[in-house]
């Protein structure tokens, strides 16, 4: 199959610039920003111009090639001290992104592993591993696309949740990618997406990036998933994940287990499309996930209620867990799999 | 027990005037606007000034008033012609609500059945009548809120959907006054709200008037619902209807379906608090309730995708239905029954 062009980029290098895609402007206006200082990679993290653990992953990635660039014309020879400052600059931009650090650690590691070689030598291996990494999630993307595609049929309506799309990777997307690759392999395809409450991501994000590739998509509110389902307009629920247990039970955005529960009632498969690298030995359970909690502010106007007398709280978390009951099917870059297969398929590393 | 006095007014009758609570402008402001005219009801149930069936009913009981005190000082003598014309005019403001047309119907039969009484007797039958139809719904709630907080525990927690309170009632609410009466009868309970998207009236309305009055409200988005219900802190949920079914199925606000599911899964019961004249011996299940889609804008501005490519649509169903199998009882003013029960216990006209 050849490769799946998008009429966008969520990034793209280009040798002395990182562009990113905008998107908090989206889908009101698709603005590209170039990228020349890793202090500003930092802040486009920090105010979600870039969003999505593998985007920000790899935007992290040309973030130290930036900071390389900027290193080697210092005269100072502490080139190796002033990367790893940066270094730490950058992982502290969303401490809780295990991606983001995960990213600038690798870099990092080839990097200081290699001490006696001069400067420019360094700078390759630095945009050399960030490259690389870029490339890999645009692979994972592509297999999940392919093992996910083969789950939809011509004609189908699939729901999605958030955005875990093209978006959010430097590839095609996960959930997305298989939406992608199923419709751009023939098959008439309706996609359906939720708000996404409280940041709605769906609504922003996953319609125009979806609608801009050319497919047909309908957006709804997520209390509307009932009533989408009982029409009998969803054959599939694809979504994505932030951490899936050892046991199945799946960490994604909060309303996936709402979805999830609502799908079980109606008997349509619920599948979660995932890399290896979102499957998590050390977590045996879904119990074992801290939820976030984020602020009051994202959801109501606290000053509204100045002057009353009663109290007004907010529940604003920013996960839910799906038990792994509720999962058909975990789509993987290795092959789609169900919970029990979880520990042999995807928890063990692959021979080099 | 005495009533219960809640420190806010949905709608107030004075002699010459009503009263509205501007529930546009709520909760940031609470504004309260008078009027002196029919037609300024008519454009205020249009723009949402006053909503919630039961109010909407009670307001143009007095905007036929309005219009009464308008004609009465004509010097034609075709009273009862232009009182027809009003009458029609005001059923147009929202041509689907039943409360509405059957408030205006209940006073023009009231007033043409005395075609030889003068004027002023004639303005003193409309009056009357208004006044008679604001303090049945008072009665109504009163006996709702009675019923049903035997159903609440001290120490619970009450999610509820939607606003089927004070500010959709001319009196305590169907739902809310439940909670209200649980609540002012001494039983320390905290109450759920989810925003209820998109017109969010649990954000703007619920929230508002269980905090005005004294009570510990919490908010949270549409899609939290079942995170909130993991944690254990939901022992109950109550909703209002729109219309409830002969065999139990309720239509009401979007998003109660989810909830009822969610709250299957999790064994907590879930009533549906609503008067006789809600439940429709006329629809023998939900499968005969008609929803109601209504406008893409209400979610989406669809000119920020005027670039794109593909297809953008919106599904905006503004009621759902919830099965009869997932509701654990109604609260009705006469007592709570179940679904096996409505023909008998509600359907049935009480001996006069």
């Amino acid at each position: 199959m050849t490769e799946i062009e998008l009429p966008f980029r969520t990034l793209e290098w280009k040798a002395d610039r990182l562009t990113l895609i905008d998107q908090r402007a989206l889908p009101s206006k698709v603005n590209y920003i170039d990228y020349y200082n890793y202090r500003d990679i930092i802040v486009a993290i920090k105010n979600l111009t870039v969003r999505g653990a593998p985007a920000i992953g790899a935007a992290a990635g040309f973030a130290m090639v930036l900071a390389s660039i900027e290193f080697a014309k210092e005269t100072s020879n502490d080139y190796l001290g002033m990367l790893r400052k940066a270094a730490d600059e950058i992982i502290s931009a969303r401490p809780t992104a295990v991606n983001l650090r995960w990213a600038v650690e690798r870099i990092w590691k080839a990097v200081s592993s290699h001490n006696n070689s001069s400067v420019s030598e360094k700078h390759k291996l630095i945009e050399d591993e960030a490259i690389a990494i870029e490339q890999e999630d645009k692979e994972l993307c592509r297999k999940i696309g392919e093992y996910g595609a083969k789950l939809i049929d011509d004609g189908d309506g699939v729901l999605t949740h958030c955005n875990a799309g093209a978006l959010a990777t430097a590839g095609i997307g996960t959930a997305l990618g298989v939406i992608y690759t199923a419709a751009f392999g023939g098959k008439d395809i309706k996609i359906y997406s939720g708000e996404t409450r409280p940041i709605d991501q769906g609504r922003r994000l996953t319609t125009w990036e979806l609608a801009a590739s050319g497919l047909d998509v309908t957006l709804l509110c997520d209390n509307m998933i009932g009533s989408l389902m009982r029409s009998g307009k969803v054959q599939e629920i694809v979504v994505g994940a932030d951490r899936v247990a050892a046991n199945g039970d799946t960490a994604n955005k909060i309303g996936t287990f709402n979805i999830a529960l609502i799908a079980d009632y109606f008997d349509i498969p619920f599948y979660v499309a995932a890399p290896y690298s979102t499957f998590d030995p050390e977590t045996p359970t879904g119990e074992d996930v801290p939820i976030e909690f984020r602020s009051p502010e994202e959801i109501i106007d606290i000053e509204d209620y100045a002057a009353i007398k009663g109290s007004i709280h907010v529940y604003n978390a920013a996960f839910d867990i799906t038990p792994h009951e509720l999962i058909a099917g975990y789509i993987t870059d290795r092959g789609v799999v169900k919970a029990s297969e979880i520990e042999q398929a995807v928890l063990t590393p692959l021979p080099d």
